[in-house]
């Protein structure tokens, strides 16, 4: 089964790969046929299926990530991910729903320090050959107002 | 006895059914006859017992969510509680106390974003029936400044 | 072998002692001959040696605490701690090193709150007489502006 220590350590590694700018090892934390969505409350709340960012495959993550380097947005900024912990919501055989609270910071080049996003990943996790991966996550902004220069993964 | 991984899990539920709106189970983290406070450092550190909350009663705690409700405050904003992991002072038995840092920051509907509050959760647990309670939770906030719109629970 | 459990139980007792302003208990989370560093990313990945804080023996920790003390600076605001889970990368009979994410947010006497820094403690561990303590911590900052005031310890 699935216990809250093997999600801890999966969100541990997932925040480190963004945060230390290893954008390209991303992708690897998701099933071949993921769903990826980055959306905010009220959308969620009514159903709206249309989010800020949406991939339904690991290549479409690793396009966005190409993407965001030839365009060489994000080097210009850094983010740090605090993550809380999660809420293990059901965990049957390989197959694990959580909900966990994220926290996102940037900092500016002039040394700035900002909240830049908070909210809640939705995710469905499930164990392939013995690896964590996701099936799914859904990351749930709780500002409605979207930056439109939100290009790192959330 | 109750361990460090039983309490991030109850944290973790605690803070999902507040920053999911779902106040109205708020009380059921508590015992029948708890104590919940919030207060600041200062008065903390002089002693003094008035805090900028006081209840001594899960009604009483229903009491506030209903009151929240009515004043209809709550909806206009959004909140994100960040926890640290417990430190866990000691465990004996059904009963243990700990100390948890807290973070929550508040989204305006204007998308606006910012710390609103920081401090510590000063905790004692209860296991009553195999669920584990809170018998008393003092949420010590970092600022003597007192926003007078802290509705929410923290 | 040190797991993930003691590593986030070492780190909840290391902020606490910080945040409760029991900073002469601070150096006893480090071996005799330890290595501690306040450096930026910039540095880091550079390979530049020079920090903003440098020591490298428990004395020079103490030492340290002593002139915060004497200075008087450190009470004039607050810090609270908020880390996030550590990334155990390697666990070897009594070692282990691990990268956690840290974000300190500090609280002025006027009850402004700010988040002041964010970054990475990247560490190793020994269990010495089944304690387990740091032998090197090097707190890796986001943002490249150095704010003179930095005092405390991270």
């Amino acid at each position: 089964m699935i216990d809250l220590l093997a999600l801890c350590a999966f969100n541990a590694a997932y925040a480190e790969a963004i945060d230390s700018d290893e954008l390209e090892r991303w992708p690897d934390f998701f099933v071949e046929d993921c769903h990826y969505r980055i959306t905010h409350a009220e959308n969620e709340r009514d159903g709206l299926p249309a989010g800020i960012v949406y991939a339904d495959s690991k290549a479409m993550l690793q396009d966005r990530i190409a993407a965001l380097r030839e365009a060489n947005i994000y080097e210009r900024q850094r983010y740090r991910h605090l993550l809380g912990i999660p809420l293990l919501q059901q965990a049957e055989g390989e197959h694990a729903k959580a909900r966990t609270p994220f926290l996102v910071v940037r900092i500016m080049a002039t040394g700035e320090t900002e909240v830049f996003a908070t909210g809640v990943y939705v995710d469905r996790f499930v164990r392939q050959d013995g690896q964590l991966l996701l099936a799914s996550r859904v990351a749930v902004c709780d500002s409605t107002v979207t930056d439109t220069l939100m290009a790192l993964p959330l």
